[in-house]
């Protein structure tokens, strides 16, 4: 059973500089067109100078919790006060404020975990910045894969329309994905991505794609034996697992139309590999979602974008699907564990 | 100026086991839909029983060669004798008939450069049974570019639809492309694409852009410095060339609507970065085009299909499409022509 009134969502502040605020202000404008109840942690004041001077209509008010926030959205954007100690100047970030763009991040962690937001959606953080001020996690994903604790196995997934497809090995570049890609990462990925069709996307019998590393599947060795010798047995072992999973198949064969019918979710090798379909069909509605974490986390699939910060600029698609997709996986998990509890 | 009457191109048979035979046919059968005259080189009996076998109505008809095929186009399937000395069984490649399939190609390429053909469409050959019969070139390109001679530098193009793609890396493993790319290679592939679509595509001032190599373009080298190494400078030698270039640029960024329509062409640094977004978008209507040789080539993109040979459901959309770019290139290369003799 769903609750009366589901709590909602909690809107992370990210990197003061980029284009966070404005999203933010922009996604409340489009609050009519199924966008879920959510809340910025942020500052109220700076949140209404920005809309201010972007000429742009969003009564700001400042909250003291996410308690009644929901009911009242229509009425104006709640934003829970969290202060960043330096100025704040449109595309320029300041290393001084990267510990409270974290400290909110931490926050609307406390608040899902909670069960007073629904889940957290975090607005893009500047990496290099929080690298300048010593932060030791690479990214969101690691840093939230930290405060799960509990040895949480955080897995990306992008999502755009009906393509969802989770990048095996990440941030690095070509040559060491390559190097660092082994079958246990493609076993451990798949079994959290197939959990995570089933609870977090509520399907019954998902299916999950295999891509292949190499050009043409590897061609059976001549161009490569990784398929051969890691991926092949990677997908043996997921079927011994039960997972329901194809592949590896070449990575060109497997995001047309009517490929995209036969699976649910493709795990792919690299991030480009990931990466270009998705934002070839979705550019702007790409939502990057993280598995395995014990409350729900997603994020608009774009960066910072300081070239155009504070000029209004900035498309709010993605922060849309974003706030869209945690609510739709919040209820997928409720109603998994309401089944749990009843049978 | 334009001949009263364009010469006919070549359709070499590929691979007789795999599904070359029923995809011409099929293609006369379209002849209404803007389809150019062309003739086929192979065994004009085996082609009369397979669409008998298939119940397709093609008037099959032994040509002596390319003259006055284009009229009659409408009439008959024209077809230049070229016999196959085993059997053939489809789906299953015999190598005592991997000569004679090569020796078809060096057959359209004789007739292209006497000016008899406007230029040849190579059906799918199938490489291991290349090798197998101990055929010297890895492929077709390869061996288009041996037959040319003088050191032509052959490029493989993918065009689908308006997208057209360049791999510079082509038929090797993802880990051997990263190893071997080069930015000369880069440059010298830039070159003749840039003469290409001015002479071929018929392009005032192309614009090419350059992807590059590691996710995010590389972050300034936090994730590889292959574009700060190799690209960006590659692509400064490109512009100083003359040629109107951008890049390096983040591949996933490359592909999206608005994106294509920055550029007429993509240097790809390996080949699923080129073939990924070409085949999402254009699966069955991709076409392989050789730049740099000194005869008009076309190609369908994709294999022999030997699993469904023999039955009739081959998709002959590529082949069409690659019939009539062969065209579109050979009547702009005339074009071309003319305009420098009455320069």
């Amino acid at each position: 059973m769903r609750r009366a009134v589901e709590p909602p969502l909690a809107l992370t502040m990210g990197e003061p500089a980029g284009i966070g605020g404005e999203i933010a202000l922009k996604a409340w404008l489009r609050r009519a067109d199924d966008v879920p109840p959510f809340f910025v942690i942020d500052e109220p004041e700076r949140l209404r100078a920005r809309a201010r001077a972007l000429g742009m209509d969003v009564p700001v008010r400042a909250v003291e919790g996410p308690e009644g926030v929901a009911a009242r959205f229509a009425d104006f954007l709640p934003v829970l006060p969290h202060a960043v100690p330096a100025p704040v100047e449109p595309g320029n970030p300041n290393p001084a404020n990267a510990a409270a763009v974290m400290a909110a991040v931490e926050r609307a962690v406390a608040l899902a975990r909670a069960g007073r937001a629904a889940g957290l959606v975090t607005n893009p953080i500047h990496k290099r910045c929080l690298y300048d001020a010593g932060f030791a996690h690479p990214g969101h994903t690691e840093y939230l894969a930290a405060l799960a604790g509990g040895g949480a196995r955080p897995v990306m997934m992008l999502v755009g329309g009906t393509l969802r497809v989770v990048p095996v090995t990440v941030h690095l570049s070509l040559r060491e994905a390559v190097d660092v890609l082994r079958g246990d990462a493609i076993v451990t990925s798949g079994k959290v991505v197939d959990v995570a069709l089933r609870v977090d996307f509520g399907l019954a019998a998902p299916r999950l794609a295999v891509a292949a590393l190499n050009p043409h599947g590897g061609e059976d060795g001549a161009l490569g034996r990784e398929e051969i010798e890691m991926i092949a047995p990677a997908v043996a072992d997921l079927r011994k697992a039960g997972v329901t999973v194809s592949g590896p198949a070449p990575a060109d064969s497997l995001f047309h139309e009517a490929a995209r019918k036969t699976y649910d979710a493709v795990l792919c090798m690299y991030h480009d590999q990931a990466l270009i379909p998705l934002k070839t069909l979705s550019f702007h509605e790409g939502v990057n979602v993280t598995l395995g974490l014990p409350f729900v986390r997603t994020s608009p699939d774009h960066g910072t974008a300081l070239d155009i910060a504070g000029t209004g600029r900035a498309d709010e698609s993605s922060l849309l699907a974003a706030l869209r997709l945690a609510r739709d996986i919040a209820r997928s998990r409720r109603s998994h564990a309401d089944r749990r509890r009843t049978a």
